[in-house]
């Protein structure tokens, strides 16, 4: 009994898109149990499909299709499969009925292409998709064969696969042993200074850890297998708590923690607001810190402050100092956390002003110089200097909102949650 | 004649990894035009590796392996190749001498394990590793069939990859044709409504007219096979200037094209310049317009105003308005986009106002409302409204973002670029 994935996408064969899939679905072939030994990508052509379907069907008991699923001729999946296993396709009238009330909903009218989206082979399921037209379907074309289809867009497939595929596997006996994981995360250290701090805890058996690092933070895998969620729970705690121990602040937090989300608690503990001011990020600090659903609790908002002048007018900097030091300064940094503190009423304000490039460096202020302001309820305003190199502009507005909500956490890790 | 990719690595299986090399190799075959059909993931498991290469060595001509070259007992791939093809392997002395300096350079003795790296099938030529220890092969084990091996990591796989295997494909004949694709980006039509109007050209030969769907983008991939670009694009410039025509303004742009740098271009022709007012998005949409570079020659700022209170102050929303329609309706986003164009004194001002959820729906205004404001520079305030339902909070920031670009284009298309 094994699991097979097959990626059906002309696209993926262009290398136009990466195989994210994939991936995904691996992750959690692995968490439920499933052995999985083979992984295919294969264009939007029928005859290679079949093909595919051939040889995957003879060494696994499970196929997990994704991609073309669509309404338009080159999606082929279904049709290839339902050609293949000799099955006539019908058309679902809950499919018909489930469209035509999306397209409805959003003002759209259905078109003769996506009746094709409601063909399945006789005798198999449809396996629902809450946010897109395009079903997929769960079918046993033979006794110890299930196909299992999903769209390649990869929101709805994971919709689909949590809602629909895993209660599915599991009611046929997978994920009693499961592979839980968490990971712990890092910031404000490389990877091979914690590798080194941590080295000990590489040699385990269980749980096992293992580093890994990725655009500027470095995380630490503790995994294991076990009968359930608590159980591995269990042997993963007492691990995670030396590790956590070991590293210190620079520790901020695990699995789907973020450094907003990790902020965005600690001013929730302390009752405490916060407002930005943003320059070279544009945007993309209140975009990062408003992630979070609740973010309204503590974050009141801010001022893009892109241009000179909105500086001087929303923020109250002082123009003889931009004048002097140039928009790109630690005072600069400082008189806008300051004036976006003052101006939104909030306990802290905190402000990025860089250059994030291709262009706009010169040898005194070259491409990457970034300096992030604080200004804090007890009146202190401080700044911090970061020389981010030659990156991508991209590459330097993230590390400019990562290392600027890293700093406020580690303010806030120094104060006490206020007791009310 | 076509080339076929084999992944070699549990940790793919597991999905600790994205298969970031097929993405890569695949670019790269379409560039060089060898036609390419497959990609396969095995196991570190010498009895699948040699059954994938029993199946794809029928039906492809050049296979490439990408992984299980390493030191460890689990890199596989050069073993089970040589057995597959009953071929000795004999230890290569260049590749012992080049480790053996390797290690020299780094400080680091040769351990026994790495001997076996110089170890490759006899009559195969060694692929040299510039940067790791790990060299590949090329071989061709039986006339019409050529392998190449590459070690896993990605920046060693592009430089060997660049340096050895490219001159010899091009030394091969291959490279004179190349494939060439153009994307066309849509935005504001379904797929299927596209695909419907454009539905001729779908079965073109010379180009190839394909669609998929993005998180509400449509975009068709123009492809053809020529000797140069400069051919292929003139094989592709008809047809796509036919599309663009068919589908109107709900094209945007090409390839690298944004909504975002789209608008950014728009307003550059015409002098003009834009400030953001953003409550659900949180400074998503001015992230989003800095993105580009040479943004600041007309996205001056705006006011991130989550709270309401923001909105009053700084927006100069009126508070008889906020309290009777609250700040989701379509008098607020009016009066934040005038607020914010009049604040910062630009031509245009946009705003978004909306419930992104998880929480805060009501039956009468539920998660996904969301309504946009565009103050223009002849006085005229404008909004519009969308329901973008259940979807999660990311993606309805996500939309609410680009529906606004996309207001915006068709505003400044409507109007003349100013003759300076």
């Amino acid at each position: 009994m094994s699991a097979e994935i097959i990626c059906v996408g002309t696209e993926l064969l262009l290398g136009e898109i990466l195989n994210s899939n994939a991936q995904y679905l691996a992750q959690e072939l692995a968490q439920l149990g499933i052995p999985h030994y083979h992984q295919n990508v294969v264009g939007d052509n029928p005859q290679r499909i079949q093909e595919v379907i051939d040889i995957a069907s003879q060494r696994s008991s499970i196929l997990i299709f994704t991609g073309g699923l669509g309404p338009t001729p080159d999606d082929l999946t279904t049709d290839a499969i339902a050609q293949f296993f000799h099955t006539p396709l019908i058309e679902n009238p809950e499919v018909i009925k489930d469209i035509t009330a999306k397209f409805a909903s959003r003002g759209r009218e259905m078109t003769p292409n996506n009746r094709k989206q409601a063909l399945i082979p006789t005798g198999a399921e449809v396996l629902p998709n809450p946010s897109g037209t395009a079903p997929g379907m769960i079918w046993q074309p033979r006794p110890g064969l299930t196909l299992f289809t999903f769209p390649g867009v990869p929101s709805e497939l994971k919709l689909m696969w949590r809602e629909t595929a895993v209660p599915y596997l599991k009611q046929q006996g997978w994920g009693r042993e499961i592979i839980y994981s968490r990971t712990l995360r890092f910031w404000g250290i490389g990877e091979s200074a914690l590798a080194t701090k941590v080295s000990a805890f590489f040699d385990l058996k269980t749980p096992t850890v293992a580093p890994y690092a990725s655009k500027g933070e470095v995380r630490l895998r503790v995994s294991t297998q076990a009968e359930s969620e608590t159980a591995a729970r269990s042997i993963i705690a007492p691990v995670e708590e030396q590790l956590r121990e070991i590293a210190g602040e620079d520790y901020f937090g695990f699995d789907e923690d973020t450094l907003a989300s990790v902020v965005g608690k600690l001013l929730e503990q302390r009752n405490q607001t916060l407002s930005v001011a943003e320059s070279c990020t544009g945007g993309g600090l209140g975009a990062s810190l408003t992630q979070t659903p609740g973010s309204s609790h503590y974050f009141k908002g801010g001022v893009i402050a892109y241009e000179n002048e909105v500086k001087l007018k929303l923020l109250g900097v002082n123009p003889a100092t931009l004048e002097q030091l140039g928009a790109v300064s630690a005072e600069i940094a400082q008189q806008m956390a300051k004036g976006v503190r003052d101006a939104l009423g909030t306990d802290y304000g905190i402000a990025i002003t860089g250059i994030a490039g291709p262009g706009g460096g010169t040898e005194e202020k070259p491409v990457g110089l970034v300096y992030v302001g604080l200004a804090s309820p007890d009146g202190k305003v401080e700044s911090w200097e970061y020389r981010f190199g030659d990156r991508t502009r991209d590459f330097i507005r993230y590390l400019s909102t990562c290392h600027t909500l890293d700093r406020l956490r580690r303010v806030l890790l120094a104060c006490q949650p206020s007791v009310t």
